[in-house]
């Protein structure tokens, strides 16, 4: 099987967890029965909300996470559980759990890079206030590819990317909510360079605009194939196409790996 | 002095030695008389005709280096020239000469990726079927910036770029000739990636379009620095901008270098 279905799901996220629970649930099952065999999640909006993070925070497996196994489950698709806030040992984590089609937990990627920016006027944000990094690299296996798992200020850092191309990545998943500076001038631009680079799809799922909310996330979940002649792509990966377009432009094969390398220093846990 | 002129020489380049180089000389004059203290110069049409490699091929230095070094000298600029066939040792390479304001070669950057691309009804070329790679990364130094050199298909490998930055370059520069199959797809995205990735200004120089060619340059010089608010810029670098813009998104110093290296493996000669 080459082709396979994917299904990003761009919510409305709001304040009230049972409420995004259950349009979690109801848009889970509309994108299976559409096809989806992978489903991808945005953020939840406490991503936006630094001092929402403890109040809001999980262990895992925890109410979120036992519901986004059940879906998984239900509907026998892998699901990628956008990210929720996890308490572990007293340190909150930016986490994204994976689940898979018979609900089983596959992994959970901690963000490995926070969301530290500031610039004059337009935005400043400092998660390292409140959360800890996570320090490991996650990739999992669905019958169709290989996938790495990124969360949104991590596709900034094209390192993450280029390490899950050497480990046989061919598609790539970033649940982010870049906001209304970054979005327009880097959120469109960054996945391209991903995909280009690595030769990879990329997809990445937003909540949706809430222009009333405090945090105006950018919208314009994507995936996107950067190749000769198409663009941005349907939701509808095509391996044989991506093998066809590696064997063309073999740049894999053509990095001068005598000359430079780009290596894992170390995979810790949590 | 945070700010300089740059000047991109996008020329027409014909099977005309004497007269390209003519041309290039008038070009470079005009460029200092517009206070360019950095001058980048295109491939040479040679490159697009492999047979012609050969042919064309000069010792370094050699008739064309002497000239550029003249140049350079009697406008007291740095002067990135281009990229010419040079021969020695009995194997030939891609080559980008840059001389300095007194006139003397600062560098030879041999071309590290070799252009080996088979798109079916779009274009094949294999430049390892006439030359031979560098194995060197290639920085000089100006007044200004730090500046890393690449030819061409040395832009698709981001290590390069990531090197580069890490040696602390400022500024990278590209003379390349990308077609009309890879130019409209990739010219722009790479660069710009390259600009995001690593928070530096990026100059590429191609040979201007010329439709009777039996390979058609894309074309499309450009100069870019990928931030908030300004997507290609003029041919001003300012680097107390690029300094304001490392400070406000840092991806730099947020690297974690505890998970993953982009490391030069070996800088051997040639």
């Amino acid at each position: 099987l080459t082709k396979f279905r994917l299904a990003v799901v761009q919510l409305q996220v709001s304040s009230d967890k049972a409420n995004n629970l259950s349009k979690v649930r109801r848009l889970v099952k509309e994108a299976a029965g559409q096809g989806g065999k992978v489903v991808l999640l945005p953020v939840r909006r406490s991503e936006c909300f630094l001092s929402f993070f403890s109040k809001y925070a999980e262990k895992i497996p925890g109410e979120t996470t036992q519901m986004l196994s059940e879906v998984a489950k239900e509907n026998k698709l892998h699901l990628v559980g956008g990210s929720i806030p996890e308490e572990d040992g007293g340190k909150l984590y930016n986490t994204c759990a994976v689940f898979g089609p018979e609900g089983e937990l596959i992994l959970k990627h901690r963000k490995i890079h926070l969301f530290d920016i500031d610039v004059p006027g337009k935005i400043r944000f400092q998660e390292s206030e409140t959360l800890s990094p996570g320090n490991s690299l996650s990739t999992f296996d669905t019958p169709f590819c290989r996938v790495g798992v990124g969360i949104c200020y991590d596709m900034r850092f094209a390192e993450l990317a280029q390490l899950y191309n050497r480990k046989g990545c061919q598609l790539l998943v970033y649940p982010g909510a870049f906001n209304m500076t970054t979005g327009p001038a880097h959120w469109e631009l960054l996945q391209r360079a991903r995909a280009l680079d690595n030769q990879t799809y990329v997809a990445t799922a937003s909540p949706a605009r809430d222009e009333a909310a405090s945090y105006v996330a950018w919208g314009h979940s994507t995936v996107v194939l950067y190749v000769l002649t198409l663009h941005v792509c349907g939701p509808t990966p095509d391996l044989q196409y991506l093998a066809d377009v590696r064997q063309q432009i073999p740049i894999s094969s053509q990095r001068r790996d005598d000359l430079y390398a780009v290596t894992a220093v170390q995979q810790g846990s949590g």
